[in-house]
């Protein structure tokens, strides 16, 4: 029930603001005997790490991940895990005008009339640097599945940024770790790198969609009802800072089909297991997945912190005018790709336990 | 933890079957001394009823809701309310197709799969039956709301039906009540009957965009990380059957702006609060209400029963084709309207609820 | 979190209320695939009902339990089950006097000051017939777990009422069944029935200490914290009516004992499994299940419904006298047996799935 | 549904081991702008820390707690707040016997056979030191609690050390303090410093009762059935390292008393509200709280670890005996008081934002 908590049985609370001295992750539910190091989660926090290219915030956080707990000679225990980021680039700097107005579409506002106290040198918790411990987690995940799923691959990279989408007759996952985008499209990261210069030096930014893919997911995760899989993705996606929109499968676009076209039919498959001739649903039917790949999208809003200047009130309701400087990412969207694969980590681990838990193995056969 | 349950401190668990012999939901957390009888539950459930126009399945389901406990004297007590319907339009047919093929977009494979047991005569969990027993519960939440939030007001509508999307500048909610699709737009409704009409002579059918809002929602709702007043809402609906895409505010359409076009403006009001210059946010900034409309929509993909003949296989893993015969719904998003709502109204009162209990009331003054 | 139910994956939630229409349970997470029909909780219902000696409650209630979903062709479908008991027993009667008086050792006083509306018919939720629902849901784990677990076998029976304790050295556990009280010692049956008589016949009622083994409990059932098997049996033992403490093993009697004297020792068996020279610790070594029997006990306080005049107030404040007439059992504990044992097949059902959740098999090995 | 957490609202999960770097408490859901610093944990973690007379073990942990989130310029902020307590005294010694061997009444068995892998260096999140984290997460909920319900007051000391009992009659709250037992009576004090010297001498140790009061709690907290005052205390109480049993008020010898004798007689008290002529129930009645003194007590066992020889089984399955060597409590239920009174803590800070959540105010008047 604790509102910084997620997941069932591999259940994560996330805690720390970006201007505290450390943020973090207690991890619960993880099975033991999963070979675990901090140098296996760095890999995946290296990756959402701040600075890496001039499209990213220029704050400078090693975000280095401690484990503190539940792991003993290189294996979980199975009891929390606990895992620690010390926040270190703190610049001293003057906080007067962020004290006193709330930045247009900034939790600033909200946030204040919620609690009344809230930490003026930063978002607090609604802060993106909270995402650095799903990622941490979402590395523990990602090591849990590789031992107990092995066939699992979780794949996110960006689809949109602004007005410009990949065009997927071009997709080529090779691609994606090769420009900053995290896009499967060498041609589109190309374009979208000067359309991001330009944004960036006129002090405005620009929204994204980020997909993830899971393949080699298992037939049969899920329930019918509200601890579908989707729901939990759904939620999940959600959670991410500045997400306003989450897909499954066709997403928004189901609505513009017909029954006919957007039924995926299945053949029987060489193994005796059902094939599909399309992925329509995006691997998910009636909430448990089908074994096709799992298709997440999630549209990320425009960085609310812009150079231009915005109208806004202060804490005494007197109208002004902010500009927020600082060092802050042009697109934030491009940052989300691997927290959202770190969230799809850590739903679909949480669901094998769950499916473990209560059915134990698939009960139903086919052939 | 239940799969069947949602809300924190309102719990919703809903249970039964298509063709069992009742369904229901039990809403445990409700506050006690709020007026409800069975008759301000049937209202809601009556929009729902199938078999109101020839847009809707022509099962006939008088839906008639009891109320089995937690309700004194008109006034709930503060102790879980058992709603059941009973189930009464189960016609003996043959359904030794259907038990033996799995329906393509159907849950039946993934059901089977998992479970190795279903009721083959119909969705079990998963058909939209279940949805009768969210209605129910949502008009205990109404109630509550009526009683603790006097100026909140939901509303859904259709805002797209297939291809064709309502024109926002026509918009007038008094038209909601006069058309069987729920359009707010007069002109609209007249254009889907012939469209929707001809889609269902063929045996076809088409998806759908619902769109519920929420006026007078108070600032403060909700919480900056997985407690997320919009997190809740896209779980909530992302787990109405068929839904595949939720979106809050812009949706998947931030993706496209600007942060100077997507920054909400706040500037003081005559009351000294903040008014907004736009609501591109939905209502809610970091996870918390803002206090302008919250805005939630969701597509529902086409219905999967249609009469078009689909390849599938039969259980034992045969290639075959089926044809969905039967009484259903051309466009099954037209029946989520009322569930979109009934789920909105769940999740604000939890909410309120939440706020209240870690809260109190609203700390932070403006002004 | 709602405060009705309980259990983690097998989660159970008890709904209605003594003086209502009906009562029941919504239970949530049984595995899929286990044989369940109306008859086989039937037999645990009737262990409970009243009026089966004149040493129980003069109510007639046949407690009919109907199972309205999540059971199909004789089998669990893995999705909720819903146990429905009507009440069927309520006479007519004054109800003026209870309706203003709070009666001593009730719920009645509290209950009123925290709602502010019940029942005055009788004890609503805090009615020992709530009980009859976890009777029917322990009914439900116990068939999941006869599947699951062929070996265990939980047996629940009295060990002190008032000042009479058994006498363990003449334990015999086929005498539990053929005596009204659940002893297993035949020469405190007889001399329990002639205290009881003329208890009861006083007007007055007693106490008495239930306990309940668990043979047959596999190892590893648990966690060292708070997900400890012994935290959940206390909390369940503690949730019935009446219960005033709880004990594992030893128990409050382990405060007395030395270390020496306490330790189980552990000797290789037959089969290169641990054997223990003895169970003071209950079969729970740190929160976790050692395979030797689970020993819970519990003390439930005498019925408060007693003919004696005791003094009270009104609703309005004034003070008063007060005698319970009506249908009372002299010893609520007596009844409080087959309720017992129900919890714990409750909470053991529940460790089961969690343990396979997390774990799978049991990861380390002796020998 | 995390193993390791405890509470609905407020929320508390503890991580770490007793031979890893650290160990803590992620605090979730505490009300917002509660005075907190680390001084005022500090204050109760300096009672529980060992060493401080002979009868305690000797390690040497300053224990010293540090607040790393969720509370600003000396203000909760309503987010969670991390707690963070480092390990330092761990000696480099032999750990060859204990990793080998299992120690009776000890978690190392279970542990071993649940996870299959374990810190062998000491009783890893078994370890009493767990119960630093719960010490300081309830200091946490005292802060709360002292400005949300200023009356209250939480008072715990032993009335039990194996065979002495305290007398009721020379009961002297004055006197806890005072002696390193927190007994409150000068004369058992004595007495029980003899006789524990004698046991730690001889590598012998005992068991203990723990009595938790709580005065000025107000009438209305807790639930009928699940959510009970009660089963929260028991379950709170019986998370507690090696405690066997829990009793509310009467507790066990309930069982003794007759129904005339049981009864908390009701009158009108001077300012209306109800008075009690006796408080056998321990303050709650159906679980909910009467504005009596709550009354908790519990039996911690003695301590496993002795010096004197057990036998045993090596991992390999092969007999052995054991002799614990090292720095142990010869009474473990003495450190038990704080832990006691903090979990006392977190529970009532939990159902006093439960109730305010659910209900807002008490509903029902008295006069």
């Amino acid at each position: 029930m604790s509102v910084n908590s997620f997941g069932h049985l591999f259940r994560v609370t996330t805690w720390g603001e970006s201007h505290g001295p450390a943020l973090g992750a207690t991890v619960d539910g993880c099975p033991p005997g999963i070979g675990l190091d901090e140098a296996m989660l760095q890999v995946w926090l290296d990756r959402r790490k701040p600075g890496q290219s001039r499209y990213t915030t220029q704050r400078r956080e090693p975000d280095q991940v401690r484990i503190l707990s539940g792991v003993f000679e290189g294996q979980t225990t199975g009891t929390p895990i606990q895992l620690l980021i010390e926040n270190t680039d703190q610049r001293s700097k003057d906080y007067s005008e962020i004290a006193e107005k709330f930045r247009p579409g900034h939790a600033d506002i909200t946030y204040w009339q919620k609690y009344g106290i809230r930490d003026y040198r930063g978002g607090g918790r609604s802060s993106a640097r909270e995402t650095a411990a799903r990622v941490a987690a979402g590395g523990v995940a990602r090591a849990a599945l590789a031992e107990m799923v092995p066939g699992l691959k979780i794949t996110g990279y960006m689809v949109q940024m602004g007005p410009h989408r990949i065009d997927r007759t071009r997709f080529d996952a090779g691609e994606i770790k090769y420009n900053p985008f995290w896009v499967p499209d060498a041609t589109a990261a190309e374009l979208w790198a000067g359309y991001l210069d330009e944004l960036r030096k006129s002090g405005n930014s620009v929204g994204a969609v980020v997909e993830v893919t899971a393949a080699g997911v298992p037939a049969g995760l899920g329930a019918p009802v509200y601890g579908k899989l989707d729901t939990d993705l759904a939620a999940a996606a959600m959670s991410i800072n500045a997400v306003k929109g989450v897909e499954i499968g066709e997403g928004m676009a189901a609505a513009e089909l017909t029954g006919e076209a957007n039924a995926d039919e299945i053949f029987p498959g060489n193994d005796g297991q059902p094939v599909y001739s399309s992925n329509h649903a995006g691997g998910i039917l009636g909430g448990i997945s089908t074994g096709q790949d799992v298709v997440l999208r999630f549209a990320v809003k425009p960085t609310s912190s812009i150079l231009n200047p915005r109208q806004t009130i202060t804490r005494t309701g007197a109208a002004t005018e902010i500009v927020t400087k600082g060092r802050h990412d042009p697109c934030v969207g491009i940052r989300a790709v691997p927290v959202g694969e770190a969230m799809v980590a850590c739903v679909l681990l949480d669901h094998v336990l769950l499916h473990r838990g209560q059915i134990g193995e698939n009960r139903g056969r086919i052939g």
